[in-house]
């Protein structure tokens, strides 16, 4: 009986998070998140968090350093459960329905631009063991995660560039990761699954050393059109991979609560 | 012991959805929901609705005509319940941060553009009673809902509404209502707290019938910006609000998952 009752207590907090509540005033600005609920003002972090994840996705949350503390929980369980799948799936899914309506030219033109961190590959094994994007980013233990090689594929969107491959589709990978990290990146890429592209571009800091991802990104873009390519899908997990210039036909967005890209 | 087994398994179904699964393919275009959560394929409404959801609110599913059949229950509790009032929230208080950091010039001129269904008035008590979006679009009976001239506020658009006020920021209302519903319109916004505003503008539809939400709005801020007002924010439900041209300088998208508008 105890068991029972302990199980069940701890299944309603898990279902409606945390239900020790918080009073608060309905300016506070330390804890922005903290939403009045009901007339006592409950703090509920499933709810909050939530609400937070959807601001981020949609582009209404911007400019964020890193996750919210109180979220760290919640974005953990997130990225580790069956939603974080579920969401990449629809997106990419949306992707192969929009792509089987095109007529593919064959002409090889006909490209799709693919990020590669949290787009083509993840990067939750590192994210995992640092606090989901609560901690402040970390270029040199980032780095040495990269450098690593073994980033897995993002399955969903791997389904997507397997399908668009069969359709005629050329791939193009457009990352922000510095031009120094080409050869791992490649060699991660040919590991986790993704055997061939088009190009694989990465950024050239002697071009674009303090220029936001969407000035790189862009210009990138604006490049492989004068080259005669045309873009008809891009996908990425951050709204600065899909925003800008020669954007193509129709962008994609994945999710990603961890980390916050301009 | 055995109510507590029951309510157990109870709240376990409710916390992770319908425990029933169904084995489907996954190139299964009937069931286009359904998603394969693990070896066995296990559909979770709560799960796939969620995923559903999102794909709407970030624009990767577009051009929907109604909410799938399997959601209805999902996005009936979503709306009636805490988190589509927090994620509104989350939306509008992301609205008055921005609007707080500039600098209003009070010659009158700073406008900040408003929808009106979904965003200024809800039209909840309507679909309440109409499937959540299920049901195909009904003119004739949305009419006379909007006849009424009984919608009330969304409390928490109308915050940032006399925030914005407060701050000496001018309210354009731009909604795709035809001309002939201005007075209920106003009646109504008044009625709902809405007390004053810059411009009402409804759609003529001797100008553009037949043309998408997209064209008409983004048509009218543009003639806005002729008569020499600055669109300091624009805050809609649909992506057609805030997609376009002349889109102001921050845009705004409040969750809507009943509706889709191109």
């Amino acid at each position: 009986m105890k068991i029972f009752l302990f199980l069940f207590v701890t299944l309603l907090a898990t279902c409606h998070g945390d239900v020790v509540s918080h009073e608060h005033g309905s300016t506070n600005k330390i804890f922005p998140l903290r939403i009045k609920t009901g007339p006592g003002g409950h703090y509920i972090p499933e709810v909050s968090c939530s609400s937070w994840r959807l601001g981020v996705e949609t582009h209404n949350v911007i400019n964020w350093k890193t996750v919210p503390l109180e979220c760290e929980t919640y974005v953990g369980n997130y990225m580790l459960g069956d939603q974080y799948r579920a969401d990449s799936k629809t997106v990419n899914r949306e992707g192969y329905y929009y792509a089987k309506t095109l007529n593919i030219s064959g002409d090889g033109k006909d490209i799709w631009v693919f990020d590669i961190d949290e787009t083509s590959l993840s990067n939750l094994p590192y994210y995992a063991k640092h606090g989901f994007g609560v901690n402040p980013y970390n270029d040199t233990s980032f780095n040495e995660w990269v450098d690593l090689g073994k980033a897995p594929a993002l399955p969903e969107s791997q389904k997507l560039y397997k399908k668009l491959l069969s359709l005629g589709v050329k791939i193009v990978f457009l990352t922000g990761r510095p031009l120094k990290q080409t050869d791992i990146t490649a060699k991660n890429l040919k590991l986790a699954g993704y055997h061939t592209w088009e190009k694989l571009i990465l950024k050239d800091l002697s071009i674009y050393h303090g220029k936001t991802a969407v000035t790189y990104k862009s210009s990138e873009r604006k490049k492989l059109e004068k080259e005669g390519y045309r873009i008809i899908g891009n996908v990425g997990d951050q709204w600065s991979d899909i925003l800008g210039t020669n954007t193509g036909d129709r962008t994609f967005k994945l999710p990603d609560p961890i980390y916050y890209i301009a």
